[in-house]
């Protein structure tokens, strides 16, 4: 490429594995995936999800809070946070290991704690809609009720889960902070699990009861910072419409119009591809030369180079 | 004062309380006695202890592997990444709150993930001596013993504890974004529970099950970035010779070479004064213009005035 390219790439938490060993495999394959894009010439920022992760945090709170009387539940902001420093020690160091195997001993990396502030009036939280944590049987969804306030739902024969809200992201906190390290040259993580969402009551942050979309706030950090793309990984290489069906096509590049178009009439699944194509939508959108680009992990480089994945732009 | 003077503080763990509500009411104590030293004009990066926190968290997480087999125990390294943030969260959001309520809108505050490298040669790793975590039978403690390989104590008949290394830090990973963040005019959280402890092992940071004395963190955090002070706080106003004899004398002002001959005279318990006072004599000693003050929380202002505490330099 002939000039720096600032990325914004957000890592999905279920690509992150639902244990302790399991991330720490899954960070190796994720910082040469990085790396490679670094060894571009790219200059990144790395967002990531939290599923998995802060649910098993929230569980771990919960179950020392059964044993221990004096510790009272502990809030999902909290535990967001808790996710934040989980996550980023893991991949800060196979971050840092990858570029000095690779001999890049010049760019430092730092995770960031971030909090997101949302707003209270968001229709979202008139309807909690994310599950989070385990599956539980009804009577213990009851108990959940009573005892800490959830929102329980039943999920398609699965059991009863916790749900919460998922409001849009409104102003990322720390970002001054973010700007000054990506500015300086190092590699950040920052916006953990969507961020810690907040809503400003006066002078004062409270922690929401809520989980912020990880591809809304990677959008978000990706227009802070106006990065030139923003990439948004999944399960698959390419976007689709009429997917699984007879005519399904894999899209290569669309325009802001053609990818509204396409939501519009119902190609993308809520809760899945959907939200995705709305962020990459919204980045592409904010300006002029944002391109945002939907694939794989491993096929990161390859879309930043134009030869694969979904591109959206103006 | 005439010139702003850079500060390193370092604040206990102990005082950041036991419970999520505890700690919400502390922070807000800290962030008043913090904002007074910067309405001073002084440059203010925070370190932080974590010894209630990271067993609180060690034993979350242990709850939560006996509750679930997928979930193996989890390292202390990762528990002390999780008290960062468990910590950094609320202690920032009560610091920019306090800013604000008091008209200073230009100081932004972040929290750093922090790693510490520490030496696998350093002598502490032959004998692990500083408890972690809660108090257990003798058969709890067998168990732990052959579980997970703990080190196990009698603690003077209140029951048996874990016991790991409590090694010196060596250097500050991430020291990089610290600096870059404090030139920039940033309110810095750093090296939270004395640090993540890692080992090097090639290009790897390997996670060490061990704990950083906090007072030795926030002394090369205080190095490392030039400060004109480190203030070490801790539960009296001043640090005492002959503490409870009856010729006990309180030091208001002391050189390296004082202080030194005081710790060999053997008038500072090890585990409680003796470490802050060697903290204070290694950052004392360690460049001219550089003093240490070991007081209260409440006053550190006064403290940095010359009106109290104790005052080390050479």
């Amino acid at each position: 490429m002939d000039k720096k390219k600032r990325i914004v790439i957000a890592l999905g938490g279920n690509a992150l594995g639902n244990t302790l060993p399991e991330q720490m495999a899954a960070v190796k394959i994720t910082a040469k995936a990085i790396v490679d894009l670094i060894e571009e010439g790219c200059e990144v920022v790395v967002a990531h999800g939290n599923g998995p992760q802060v649910g098993m945090i929230n569980n771990a709170m919960a179950a020392l809070s059964r044993e221990d009387a004096n510790q009272p539940n502990t809030p999902l902001s909290v535990c967001v946070a808790m996710s934040q420093a989980y996550i980023g020690y893991d991949l800060q160091n196979a971050l840092r290991e990858e570029l000095i195997n690779r001999g890049i001993t010049n760019i430092p990396v730092a995770t960031m704690i971030t909090q997101i502030r949302v707003d209270q009036d968001d229709p979202a939280f008139q309807n909690p809609s994310k599950p989070i944590g385990h599956f539980m049987t009804e009577e213990q969804a009851r108990v959940a009720e009573e005892k800490y306030s959830y929102i329980m739902k039943e999920d398609s024969g699965r059991g009863w889960r916790r749900v919460v809200a998922s409001p849009k992201p409104a102003e990322i906190i720390e970002i001054g902070a973010i700007r000054s390290l990506v500015d300086s040259g190092q590699l950040v993580i920052a916006c953990g699990g969507g961020g810690i969402p907040v809503m400003r009551q006066g002078n004062h942050l409270k922690g929401a009861s809520a989980v912020i979309d990880k591809d809304f706030a990677s959008c978000l950090l990706a227009e802070e910072l106006d990065a030139d793309f923003l990439i948004i990984l999944t399960a698959v290489e390419k976007v689709a419409i009429n997917f699984g069906k007879p005519d399904e096509t894999w899209l290569d590049d669309l325009s802001v119009e053609e990818a509204e178009k396409y939501i519009g009439e119902g190609h993308f699944a809520p809760g899945s591809m959907l939200p995705k194509v709305q962020a990459a939508v919204k980045f592409a959108g904010s300006g002029e030369g944002r391109t945002a680009l939907i694939t794989l992990l491993e096929k990161a480089k390859d879309g930043i180079l134009g030869k694969t994945g979904t591109r959206i732009h103006q």
